[in-house]
């Protein structure tokens, strides 16, 4: 056994996936702790050395991972080695003492994110959702065509009401999300009843078109799951069934063939 | 290739979609643009060049949509195309300058609606959607019900509650809006509360019937629709390969007729 | 035909019903519209009379019905003629100028429930609904031991908090049914944490524990509708294909056997 | 019939069952009765008696299920055996006259949990929704490691907001937890977007991305349980019709090289 068999053994195990798993879980926990207001000051050395810890720890887990492959570049094929090498390198920057400190400090944050790449149940879970969106893209673009529609109306006759709700497009839009939420939008509705008292119209139809098109939304992307699991299933199986149908019906039409044969000799 | 074929090409040619999707959401964008408060009015000129930009593309389109019919009324027996034919017209109308020119102007906004036209997967969505009006209307009956009944009662009894919000009929049919969205509900029943202890027993019978017929309303379109699906796809296989055995039993009858008749002759 | 048979064929025609639902919406829309601030008194002739029709009308619609029995007491087997029978009475009870006078009133909105045995739709569906009820039954038990438990420890902490939400098991209940709509609940946590600053625990699990014990009752019941639907449908044509393939097999043993015989024979 | 034979029919009888479910509920609702501010201190005897009446009916079914068993031991095999047995046993414990008075008399909530056991229906609910768990512990996960990221950025930004929902990390989940209630979840925004005019990206996109996820998990879940559902039900019957054609086929193929024998042995 080569040194490269037992580096490859090492990454695929799954100790070695927990054992990073661990310490990502364990490093969020003091990151986690650091922001409580009782910690003193004086466990600063204690981060600073968990960090100092888990930068070393992914490079190291980065190397194996890069190593163990026999093409270097062949790692960069994979988009989730890509994403680790990404957060890897961002956390391995100098910035630290410069002007970035604050933001950089922000990043190691997203050192988080690697939890993904460690456990392969997250990383299916994150690919089913990333395979879902297409399903639903043109949901959101018909979404998208209802929030422009009733942003436009809102920001043209309300713009001048005092709470500054739909002080301009933007904000209108923001506005209308608030409003899909049902988060206090009897209040956004009743300042514009004062003014305009037929706006109940505008409100009331944004909320029930706006949920009927959500409801939608997600009775087709049941019904397209069940779909998928369908054709992929049972289907197979019943399709099987069907030829291995044919194949009885075409034996049989052969064996009164020979069956006729046989009389027609017979005589 | 006459022109008449020519236009017919461009007309369905993807290119051509392409390019009204993407001038009606360069519009859009200007439009909305438009609304910010920070935009000079020196930009007016630009808009008002879009907005000449997109009359004209519009008028150009629908004309070779018009001429690439054979019939011309042919063009008005599609209801999208009646639906792209009247936003056209709308906006081509005159009002600019005359005492309704802000509401030609809200006009425009509609513009974007023509997405759905030049979209086809938006075009099957909006009829996915108008195909699942139907068999949710007798629940919209029911609910309608249960909101008139409760609105009766509502503003007999809460009719002179400070809020107002008890006023009269159609202002009851909104309050219970609100309480089936909950958005501030237990302000409402509260206020109800204090003159009428009991009132509570409307309010929280009034949510869980509606969330009910409404959950209700949920598991029977996923139901019906899955009922669909399950008729059209597997159920015409599993129906064939019925079909199929009947004929297999049918042949080895024939085949047994056939064996007995050989036998017989054997003797 | 004799007028026995006239009246069934009334009782049973779709105009019938049709005209019977359409007296009751109109009869709706004249109560709802008297409910409008703006209308005058000098309208209340026209609502006497419309009020007198409607009960002229009902009973002469339930006399109809009952006369086209052929036993009268089969009337009142149906819990839909009871249920037709009970509004009528209790409109006919003479208590208009008595000082039951203003419930009397308000009991004439429950006129509009008589949709229900007018348009047959809507009597398939509170079928339906009321078919669904057992179904959930468990899980409403469910529910309420855990609202039991959370009213009571809720009712035994946070008794003496200033805004009385807790003050004794019943409207202990009552806030609970307002945190599980997630109305203002965090006002309600925020409140108890100033006292019990561990009081998040309390409610947050609260909300957890609910939801999900909602969220799997949803599952629950469509899942059950689905094997309803499984069952009684396409499981039938599978069974009918499995009982076909269990004669084709004897079948087609019998005809070796004869095969078998035919060889001795021979030999 | 011995005596051993009687109290096991005793235990698994349904009135058995059904009396312990009536004493339960009764116990509750002097339970929550007794919580009603108008009730006199008069009826703390009576009280006291359901109390004592309570806990002696307990340890009697509790000595009826253990001494019914073969071996002793084999009672708390199963879980639901120990989950007795620790809720008798917690409020057998006297300490009504220490200082732990108060906390004991609220323990005895806890035994209306025994519903669980004596409800054969509740109990296998209680035990789906546990064999629910395993099914969305990876989206728990998932959600966890957003609600993570989002609180150490809010954390970060935030901290110095006067509200002080970020003033350190556990109370920044907490207020995220808020939001994906949709409860105020604009205040919480408003105060923020305040300071850091960009603040409605932190919250749109933690909606959004919650909700997302959420939402998948909801149908994640529905599916996987239609997943099993069809595999044990009818792929069972379609494998089993599967099987049966390939022994149709064995079958009719062994039949026609009987045929052919006979035919050759004609020649």
């Amino acid at each position: 056994m080569t040194v490269m068999q037992k580096i490859e053994e090492v990454r695929d195990s799954r100790w070695f996936s927990n054992l990073t798993t661990l310490i990502i879980i364990a490093y969020a926990c003091i990151l986690g702790f650091k922001t409580l207001d009782e910690v003193e000051s004086e466990y600063d050395f204690f981060l600073n050395f968990a960090d100092h810890f888990v930068t070393v720890y992914f490079v190291f887990e980065l190397a194996i991972k890069m190593v163990s492959e026999k093409k270097f570049l062949n790692f960069f094929k994979s988009g989730w080695n890509i994403f680790d090498f990404v957060i890897v390198v961002i956390t391995l920057l100098p910035l630290e003492s410069s002007s970035f400190a604050a933001i950089a400090r922000l990043m190691r944050v997203f050192r988080i994110l690697r939890l993904f790449t460690a456990r392969p149940e997250l990383k299916s879970i994150i690919d089913m959702l990333i395979k879902a969106i297409p399903s639903i893209i043109d949901i959101v673009i018909l979404m998208f065509i209802i929030f422009y529609i009733y942003a436009i109306i809102g920001s043209f006759f309300f713009v001048d009401l005092p709470s500054g709700l739909w002080k301009d497009f933007l904000i209108s839009m923001l506005t209308l999300f608030r409003v899909l939420t049902f988060e206090d939008w009897t209040d956004v509705m009743y300042e514009a009843m004062e003014v305009y008292p037929w706006a109940w119209v505008y409100f009331v139809s944004f909320v029930i078109i706006a949920a009927f098109v959500f409801f939608n939304l997600f009775v087709a992307v049941i019904i397209g799951e069940m779909q998928k699991l369908q054709e992929s299933e049972m289907k197979d199986e019943i399709h099987a069934d069907s030829l291995k149908l044919d194949l009885l019906i075409d034996e049989i039409k052969a064996l009164r063939e020979e069956v006729k044969e046989l009389k027609e000799k017979d005589k």
